[in-house]
């Protein structure tokens, strides 16, 4: 709901209400429009010439992307962190879309939420080191966008603990719910990679110093944005490939798991049949079964039968099947 | 079974009976052929010059592309929308080919079914915004398209329901149709697909600005056409994995199912089998077995087994086996 | 066995016994080797400077592909249907290598097979339309390949049909020998992508019109059977994965059945197990065992055993283990 | 141990001892180095000005390429064929480097194992066809290269051979190494793709004229020799998705035939059991049980096990469950 | 905690103090920075001009990439082994960023860790061969890197030992925590392709020649490296499949062995079964029964039962049973 212009100058910052005016004065300029009412954009698309479509994009989070337009260049990120789901108290991927328009000395930086990154770079300027914006409109973009790629490397070392937990986890006793944790872990590295492709292509633009906005000595920044975003699409490639392992560990484990106690259980019937068939034998009622009359047969029986036991037993554990 | 030529100038709309005339007379000319017959294709074709090749393609509908011809450009797209099947009350992917021919100042469109697009840009024209027409051809070409492609979003956000629907039923329970309808989705997403990655290509055309009778001003707006397709891509895909994905949880959810049934069953079967050995043990017929003699034996016996019940279940339980 | 010539003119269709003469006429020449004689091939070479490799190429039936040579340009392609095999009654894929080299105003198409869409080119030029070879050896060529590609679609058609087949099968009963079928399906998938992506390869070349031997107007027609050639790959694709599909669920299905048949089992043997042990604690021998001399005792066991047995039944039903 | 030169002049073939005289004359120079001494590779060496490096690459065997060197082009490829092993009476891979570095007029071979198709070229010269030679280095160079890849075809022939045994042996019955069987293949497979690949890529430069050494009327041939790497290539990919699916099938047959058995087996048990359960309903002691005294009633019983039998068999068969 | 500056002269190697001074020294200087302090950093960076994210980057060690400057051309490398881990017995892959930054006539080598291949190049040049310096910077910086990408060699040997390894013992005999030790050896292989891929692209830029620092005479040892590291890329592919299978056949032996198991138990039960249910009809208590008053009717039924067994075992043995 708010718009607020500041210009650089050596004689320091200064803050202008009217968007055209700071524009035109000499220094670097940054427009900061976050969450601005309708009456708000069309001064800042007034004074600045930025196209509804770029707006709407914006507004819509689309795809993270560069576009050259005749007086400025619009780079459209994303940042992205886990916050608390509103109606559950697990962590959920929240992405706010943030778009950049850099001109020749002036940026205008648009967001419809509040983005962390945008509040660190103004607080840097304000309190530590107002050069930032002496560097130049292409500089101070760098240093926002620079704040956000980090933040991604927050998002995938949590990701990666998780994974961690989850493999401690297979390894110590299965949890019914793992598959589901994996499932989720699986997801968010969708998510996170369908934002990372097209923020590298984004930046890479940037990288090699195609838009005419940015300056040769900021390339080498943004070349540093680059390496960690590809450093970021290798890790979540990697992280991927860990949770797929993971998932496939999981359902072995599990399916084992099954299949050992049927193994087990089936010994035990094993053993015990063919002693209930030797009981069934000297059930029988022949007149002449002449074992019966014997003083102690009952009790070479039981006997008989418990070597029997141990006999099955020796060769179960032989057979590596107990 | 029509064919309207309408012609745009700043004195409004003219609606013109000689096609050759309306394309002749100054200002931006439609041709609207909607499921033409071959006397109405062939004044088009002689008015505008359409190659019979490309008509063809229409009428079969073959993958979405752009060809360049001398006096147009040609791009063939696809609407597509889940409609109530013939036979059944299954909803089916229902797809319908496009053709649009953008001249310097004339536009042929040309189906052979009710395209809904076709109609929505006519009715803006008429009722809202006859200046559409006025942008130029390439303008009005770009309205269909963007309605089209619009419309995608649609069809997407339909199989995204349908998979949420899949996923919440994996984990309540197990219907033995989901398999189907799992398969039903990926199905339509395979088909999807196949239909967004040519009209990707063909847009991309359109967004460079590659074909003449594009004007620097509308190139921004096929670009956002683009960049919609692009992410449509990015959704299929994700969408295939979910899809994928649920299958496979279905599947392992079915077989850990039926093996936690067995696994129960033969529980059951291995406490009873001992306790049978037991009695069959008491049913010999020896003429020597002091304990059948006993005062309390039968009770003894059957507390016994009672005992040896309890200590079978405690094990299993123990064994995580119960 | 046979090489015949024509050549075409305005004033008709002549045929030519020499085969330097006929390609030196004025008019498009067309000399079609039919499984020639070495005597016959030697001929053709001398009289066209066609390289002994491309020959050899034609014979080995090698990937389709084009070859520029200084006087001409050479495409291989490969016509394949489904005949009956010569020792089963099963379809074969039945494939037979065309050689065609298309000169400036000549065209040599040679074979070692009886080529359908050869003779049937010969026959619409015969019977109904001689101009075919008016428009050049380039749109001659662009007719004998359109027949060979549409042949494709016939091919593709019986494939998806076989697979429908399959998937309406899958659904009713597990035929023993589906899987089978569904591996011969996959094989002959194989079989036409290994035919179908050197095609495009080889025939893109014609539609972006790189032989000088192609004419600006005959590029369109190449472009079409390029259009269909990238659709049929398309299908390709589709079919092998509705194919991968259909093996997964038919595995499924006969995986589950299994299951299905051991679950019920299961559930029978531990019904009756308890039972079994209630027999035999009244089959024991004890002397004081007070419920044998009840009056009613048997009568009550077996009405107890037979409570017993419902109420089993009805906790299987309701943990829908049945 | 042995390094020849000879050279090939309109009057015939001549041997040199003097390497460097041999390379000066007038004529096409072979100088063949077979695993030469320390002391003959320093004299090619010199003679040629061939790289250390490049020598060391034919001793490690390294990844087929080309090499372009100032006076000459450097073609490393490598011979491979089925050899029985040392230790075993299996078939091995064998595989052995040869390099081949073709100047304007010379060129120069070298080996370190025996590789037949070096032999095989030499003799066709000295035998049959010195003019071989005649046609300049590139062509001797074509024609040593020809005959290792089409040795790869053998190579190819013997692994399907393999494949279609393989299969057989899973249709008629399951031998319990065909899984060996079946790695062994897709090991080789995996081989010879790593060796078929970079050998595509080395021959690729030759095919397109690239090293100025290869004149354009030899460009023909290579090209000939590259189509058919990339047909074994082609044929390599078909040949791992055939083992692929015989391993699928293999595994599925195993794993149903153990199924089939239990499936049988447990039928068999559930026709006992309730028997068991009626003969121990007989033989419970109760005074009181009617039947025991009753004339028929031991025939009766058997008579009525036996068509419980019946009936359970019956309904087994209904089911499907035999 | 070193910095040690040396300059090659044809007069032999001096070592400096003053960084400055030996870099502005005629002939090739290198300055080997080994976990500098702070200000020994900011010496070297004020000496050559390093640029503080180039820094950074070895800090950090991000993935291996080339970066050329105005100056010089910075090459990051890592250094990988197998160490054994600080907490446990078990083999861990450690990295180490190496940075090279190579300028006209010096070179920078910056590490934070000890890394084996600096120093043996440096030994190499005190004790054997002074002239490596003399051959420029970049033929020193190629002699570090060759050293580096040689220990990968080591480091995949390692791995191909521990997959043969592992493959014996599935073939012996199922050791529980194989599955462990091939998800461990997937893992690191993940982790050197993870290296390997940069290195690559890396190199390729020094192979070919790209950054000015690079003279002719020195590319083909980079060309040298580079192939090196593709062929370890194809290595590390190779080794992927072959522990990809070898996790398929350790779980299908796996799961194979329970089958087996519960196959032999399940026979034996169903011969015991039978006999139970025989023992029990002549245990049944019906007062006329026949056959109990025959003189050897319990002996004919012992052995009617062991041919019974018998009969039952050899049909088994015929259907494959057993
Ligand atoms: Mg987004
Ligand atoms: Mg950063
Ligand atoms: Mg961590
Ligand atoms: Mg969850
Ligand atoms: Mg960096
Ligand atoms: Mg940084
Ligand atoms: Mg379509
Ligand atoms: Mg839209
Ligand atoms: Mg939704
Ligand atoms: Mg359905
Ligand atoms: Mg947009
Ligand atoms: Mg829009
Ligand atoms: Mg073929
Ligand atoms: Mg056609
Ligand atoms: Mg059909
Ligand atoms: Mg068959
Ligand atoms: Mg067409
Ligand atoms: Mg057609
Ligand atoms: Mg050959
Ligand atoms: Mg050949
Ligand atoms: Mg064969
Ligand atoms: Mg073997
Ligand atoms: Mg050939
Ligand atoms: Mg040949
Ligand atoms: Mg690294
Ligand atoms: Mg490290
Ligand atoms: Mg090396
Ligand atoms: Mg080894
Ligand atoms: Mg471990
Ligand atoms: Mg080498
Ligand atoms: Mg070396």
């Amino acid at each position: 709901m708010t718009v607020t212009a500041i210009v650089y100058t050596d004689a320091g910052i200064t803050t202008y209400d009217d968007l055209a005016a700071a524009k035109a004065a000499r220094g670097t300029t940054w427009i900061r429009a976050d969450d601005p009412t309708p009456d708000e954009l069309a001064a800042v698309r007034d004074a600045c010439g930025i196209h509804p479509l770029a707006v709407e994009d914006v507004e819509n989070g689309v795809r993270p992307k560069t576009e050259e337009f005749d007086t400025h260049t619009f780079l459209l990120v994303t940042d992205a962190r886990f916050r608390s789901g509103e109606t559950t108290f697990d962590q959920e991927l929240d992405t706010r879309p943030v778009g950049l328009f850099v001109g020749e000395d002036w940026l205008v930086s648009l967001t419809y939420d509040d983005v962390h990154a945008i509040g660190a770079v103004r607080e840097a300027i304000d309190r530590e080191d107002a050069r930032i914006l002496g560097r130049g409109p292409d500089f101070t973009a760098y240093r926002v966008l620079d704040r956000i790629v980090d933040d991604y490397f927050a998002l995938l070392d949590d990701i990666e603990d998780r994974i961690e937990a989850i493999e401690g986890e297979i390894v110590d006793a299965a949890r019914s719910d793992l598959l589901d944790d994996i499932n989720d872990v699986r997801r968010e590295l969708l998510a996170v990679r369908k934002l990372l492709w097209p923020t590298r292509d984004a930046v890479s633009g940037f990288a090699r110093g195609d838009p005419p906005e940015v300056r040769a000595e900021t390339e080498k920044y943004y070349r540093d944005v680059y390496d960690h975003v590809v450093q970021q699409v290798d890790l979540v490639e990697t992280y991927r490939d860990l949770a797929s392992s993971s998932r496939d560990i999981y359902l072995n484990a599990l399916s084992q798991s099954t299949n050992e106690v049927m193994k087990r259980l089936t010994v035990v019937a094993t053993i015990v049949l063919p002693l209930t068939f030797v009981v069934g034998v000297y059930g029988m009622n022949f007149e002449t079964m002449p074992e019966l009359g014997w003083p102690y047969a009952y009790h070479a029986t039981l006997l008989g039968m418990g070597l029997l036991s141990l006999i099955l037993v020796w060769y179960f554990r032989e057979q590596d099947w107990l």
